[in-house]
């Protein structure tokens, strides 16, 4: 397909967004990025994502693919992301596995007490949820981190990437989630080196830099984020 | 395959050990059910999958696959339940995000509230998060309910299944969760008759009956329940 014109809603703190900007950029597609505070509730963003949520991928034809899972499905199923998946069905039922544990048990884990409790809510109305950080939430993160990061340890340690020998969309949907905690500084790297290796494998992708010039307003990363030798 | 001796570890109120069931059952793949209380977090369990979640469908050869969706992907993958997926890419996007609809927005916004409340944490020990349900959580369930039934019904009323003109993941995804809610009696099917429709086609399916049979020590569900006419 041609990509001139594909559009991505994203936000920049969103691992969701971010998976799919750093799959895309793997995957050679351009895409015009877009954006979008979902929490708004824009009525035209709705028409495209009845759960109001992004990333919302929109094809030349106006199509709409909504959330990382189908996005990457999708990309993988036409063609352009095809390499990122592994070759047997068992093997990517283990790449799942660990996409699901970062998008389901790491985002609820860690990303939803860090990111949305210390960014997120910081630019919401006071009506939809904005406000100072929940200081119960932001322990418990900042707790759970830690066994997070020692399991990447574990995964890198006995693999080449995350889910196997090859990089994958494992790959892709931990070192999204990671990248927001790490632009609060909250990453300990210190404490596990194979995972350190890891990361500082995948933050010196070209498909990296787009996220590592991210920059919230008001709130700069510290200068750990987008140093490669971190 | 031969499906002698497949195991699925699961329990009975999780919706997405239901998905699986009803899954397997309308691919015509045999299960051996083992009940797990996953909070429990038994050591030979973690062993198969380490974020301590049901469902896991442990093959013939010892290979264990964790999570509705890789589970899912690979059951749809090697065949058995290909007549579940869509036949084109979008399709199947669109189908992977209604299943993502439910597996993770309904999920949090109603299941959590309402299932996780009012049952599984009455059998939780108490440092384990058991006790009395959180008022506020069930009243936020019992609200959200509504307004997911009736994007059920939006669906229901534009199309033939959930996802498209054929049964698939979506339908079982989506009729997974419901069910959990409607043990309790709480799902509101005079709201939306498209719904109501199309919950009792799915109901009736024979891969439905073992759900039906259910029953959680000291909490019966309503007559409703279980009553293809409800």
């Amino acid at each position: 397909m041609s990509n001139a014109s594909i559009t991505l809603y994203h936000y920049p703190l969103c691992p969701f967004s971010r998976m799919v900007r750093l799959l895309t950029a793997e995957a050679g597609v351009k895409v015009r990025l877009v954006e979008e505070r979902a929490w708004n509730r824009r009525p035209e963003f709705l028409q495209l994502n009845p759960a109001g949520e992004v990333p919302v991928m929109v094809l030349e034809d106006g199509t709409a693919l909504s959330g990382s899972g189908p996005i990457s499905e999708f990309l993988a199923e036409t063609g352009a992301a095809s390499a990122l998946m592994p070759d047997t069905p068992v093997e990517r039922a283990e790449m799942r596995r660990i996409v699901a544990w970062f998008e389901r048990k790491f985002d609820r884990e860690v990303t939803r007490n860090l990111v949305t409790e210390k960014i997120d809510r910081r630019f919401m109305p006071k009506e939809l949820g904005g406000g100072a950080p929940d200081a119960a939430a932001v322990r418990a993160g900042l707790a759970n981190i830690r066994a997070h990061l020692k399991y990447v340890g574990y995964l890198a340690h006995r693999r080449n990437w995350l889910s196997g020998e090859r990089l994958s969309l494992a790959d892709l949907a931990a070192a999204a989630q990671l990248s927001c905690i790490d632009y609060l500084g909250h990453v300990p790297w210190g404490e596990s080196a194979p995972a350190h290796a890891w990361y500082a494998r995948i933050k010196s992708r070209p498909s990296f830099r787009p996220l590592l010039a991210d920059q919230v307003a008001g709130m700069p990363p510290p200068p750990a984020y987008a140093d490669l030798d971190f």
